[in-house]
């Protein structure tokens, strides 16, 4: 037996190797809930209308390679980028600066900051926020042939919605049963060891979260029973990643229900001292007082294809319950205020983390992003994207969460043609981060890729705070912590194209080094 | 809000009610694995040929109705039966007797009695046998108008392969989770309640049983590693029932392979002084000692459509393996044992359970059965099964396990004036059990079907005891305990024919009165 290096892992399979591995991971997978609907491209929603079966979410054959120093680096700098988000969150005013940059070429950012502007006109009535985080990272391996240096740098910072959580849990724990049974090689035994594996108490640390939330918001006003209200797309394929946080939450002793976010209107209301009541659908003479809304739907604008959805985002930002997250604080996540801060000599981290070494610490894991605007550091950026040669090292991002809409490298160019000028604003350019070559397996849709990949940590954070309140209780910050990772990995052929556009499998850190 | 009476359960369901109740119900099943996979008229093989997809497994939307009387006096006589069992398993001259009224009639039999003989040739060296057993009843009401009582009669006495002790625990967690989220209506309150649920501790208390032999099997005799072989069919549609066995088992610290049945010869093999050694196609440099082969297939001649599955079984059996069953053990669920115990007047009970209140407990739960043989009980049954009218009354069954076999009522006599009368005697004729009059809804495969539904409690019982060995140790007991139970639940109309042969739903009991 000759041991696998790093350079060889994953091992190859024999097909017997395979054969095992495969059956034991797709019944294990199956019986702990790590499984999404299918795609209608796999299962036509004729052929299953009431919708009973499911499938092996898209999962890695091995855990991937993971530099320890990075994943420590993650996790011990979440409390600060907790404390960061919150802190922009508060910042009324700073958010206003940032908006204002945006809301003449982006519609969505525009009818969000309405919709704020609106809910203030009559002051808010709920000063906790909520904040289930997720800061997204990758390797970058410095290619300068001077110094080689590795560290962590940020992708993105999630502030609404950041999924996974559930699913990650149990990949992890996938994989740590994968090497009980011996599905690994032994020539693997040096580097999957039971050490090296991580397991994610994601699903627990995030509905503990929510449930911290729903206790702080005190006694019920109305009398109703008191409940967390899930606002979610419909359908949903990853309901079962949600489900894990809503089972979680019950174990905490706190009930909550689904509600898609285009029949807000339908089951909710607001009493007269903007108490929000949801009547289930299914039990119409029991209301429910709502102490927590979690966004997993209003994300993004696909999510308000008619008016009065705007008007349900009103309604609830109105409300007195607890807002995972409030407007300010889903805009707080804005692409724009990760290039300002991260735009290199930016004065504005230390507004926010006055504690240098804690700023400088978060500063270490930011990639150099620029503005697309007229201001001069835009002025230069626009030069870099719009040359064919020193656009190669960048991409191209909007304000939007979720994948699907970057464009990469050598397409910034022609894109940016394509585009008015007056548009430009709405993007960020970011210098690409070079991760290491990676390799793994994934199985998707029952089938297996192989190849070079690109992994992607993203660590979890729960933060809950005061906005207003009196003086000795503004910005007060009364929870705090750092709830867990996840690696999602997809092939790096992809760049959002060659496996599915912004995800490829969930997947679990073998730490090495 | 009228509450439900018990005439009037399960009460209809508003669509929102139902909405509500059955998209909980489908998320909550695929998250904790209460799963099969998909029939081939659901999802074609060459649609998901890798097999990652998986459906809610058939379950009832509510928990039936069950005194609790009956269920308690099943649970409680469990003890009895695993010893009644274990004793009969140990006298084999007394099988053979039975067994000899079988070998000319009853292929299946006539093999499994060979294989046991040449074994016995070299003698066996293994005197520990286990039993995961199931005892099946239904609730009996005496249709007699003089005396109304209701008791709970066995239907049949499971010894090998006792399938649904995974997902019955599963399925009364969902009942349960179910209660929990208000998806049954306030109507209902009074009935279906935390205190009336049983949940069914099967999958954990199964997979002890195994760890208990896994344990009692002592040292490697080897220096292999040791493990449990669970001994399958393949493909196997209720994968994941016998998943969270082996899951709980691992839990225990004991490994445990899958061997396709009709793949015995090619990866097992025994030694000099017969310990069994497993290969694993995927790790063929390490053999693994089987310490206890735990069967959930061999049990229908379907499974030995090669001459050498039954050299394999042969090979099992000779081996120092702790067999779950051995071949006795496996014969002792002959229908025609059941009905020899069974047939009023039988001496024969008293033989293994000499205490006479233990066996008059025992004697309780029998139904009337009769030989079809030329004994005198057995001529007095032929006649009332060729009568058109007597023989509503019972149904008409093979020696074999599992569903499918069986015939009933009026179909009886025009099926034996079609079978030659010397195979007559491998049959046994039984008293029908009238179950009281239910009504419940089941999911399977996407469609709910309501109706009048017919409810069959198994018991679940370990036992591990020893045949041979020295006087003192000879029959010696040394583990026994009731190991939970499965409500197995099917429309009323189907007696094997409407919803599907042998198998409805998996249900938990809603314990009244």
């Amino acid at each position: 037996m000759t041991p696998v290096s790093y350079a060889d892992y994953p091992p190859e399979l024999s097909p017997q190797e395979e054969q095992y591995l495969l059956s034991n991971l797709k019944d294990w997978s199956i019986a702990h809930g790590l499984a999404v609907r299918p795609a209608p491209s796999f299962v036509r929603p004729s052929q299953d209308p009431s919708g009973v079966l499911a499938s092996t979410a898209p999962v890695t054959l091995f855990p991937s390679l993971f530099p320890r120093s990075c994943f420590e680096q993650g996790l011990s700098i979440q409390k600060a980028y907790n404390e960061l988000y919150a802190a922009i969150a508060r910042d009324e005013a700073w958010l206003k600066s940032i908006v204002e940059e945006l809301v003449g070429v982006d519609d969505f950012v525009a009818k969000l900051w309405q919709t704020h502007l609106e809910v203030k006109k009559d002051g808010y009535v709920q000063d906790l926020s909520l904040g289930l985080f997720r800061s997204d990272y990758m390797v970058h391996q410095d290619p300068s042939p001077t110094h080689l240096s590795s560290g962590l740098k940020q992708v993105e910072f999630n502030t609404i919605a950041s999924s996974f959580g559930g699913l990650s849990a149990q990949v992890s724990a996938l994989h740590k049963f994968l090497l009980t049974i011996d599905a690994y090689p032994k020539s693997t035994s040096s580097i999957i060891k039971e050490a090296a594996l991580e397991v994610s108490k994601s699903a627990s640390s995030l509905a503990k979260g929510l449930a911290a939330a729903h206790k702080a918001y005190g006694t019920s006003r109305t009398g109703h029973p008191m409940c967390v209200l899930f606002v979610v797309q419909d359908p949903e394929r990853n309901v079962f990643d949600q489900r894990h946080l809503e089972y979680a939450l019950l174990e905490n002793g706190v009930r909550s229900f689904r509600l898609p976010f285009g029949e807000t209107l339908s089951h909710t209301q607001l009493d007269a001292d903007r108490t929000l009541i949801y009547t289930p659908p299914n039990s119409s003479s029991t209301p429910y007082e709502i102490t927590t809304i979690y966004f997993r739907a209003g994300y993004s604008p696909d999510d308000y294809p008619k008016g009065e959805d705007w008007t349900a985002r009103l309604q609830l930002e109105k409300s007195r319950a607890i807002k995972c997250p409030s407007i300010l604080t889903h805009l707080a996540g804005c692409k724009k205020v990760q290039q300002v801060l991260a735009t290199p000599h930016s004065p504005h981290l230390k507004r926010f983390l006055p504690d240098d070494q804690v700023a400088s610490r978060v500063l270490e894991t930011f990639a150099p992003i620029y503005p697309l605007d007229d201001s001069e550091a835009g002025r230069e950026a626009r030069k870099l994207a719009t040359n064919a040669s020193s656009a190669t090292k960048y991409v191209l991002k909007p304000q939007r969460e979720g994948g699907g809409n970057n464009v990469y490298r050598k397409a910034i160019p022609p894109f940016l043609q394509k585009l008015p000028e007056t548009h430009w604003p709405a993007y960020i350019l970011m210098e690409m981060i070079e991760p290491p070559p990676l390799q793994n397996a994934i199985l998707r849709n029952g089938e297996i890729q192989k190849g070079g990949v690109i992994c992607e940590l993203g660590v979890y954070g729960v933060c809950l705070w005061r906005d207003g309140g009196g003086d000795e209780n503004r910005g007060k910050i009364l929870e705090n912590w750092e709830a867990g990772y996840l690696l999602r990995t997809k092939g790096d052929q992809s760049e959002e194209g060659g496996v599915a556009a912004g995800f490829g499998a969930v997947d679990s850190c073998c730490l090495v080094g």
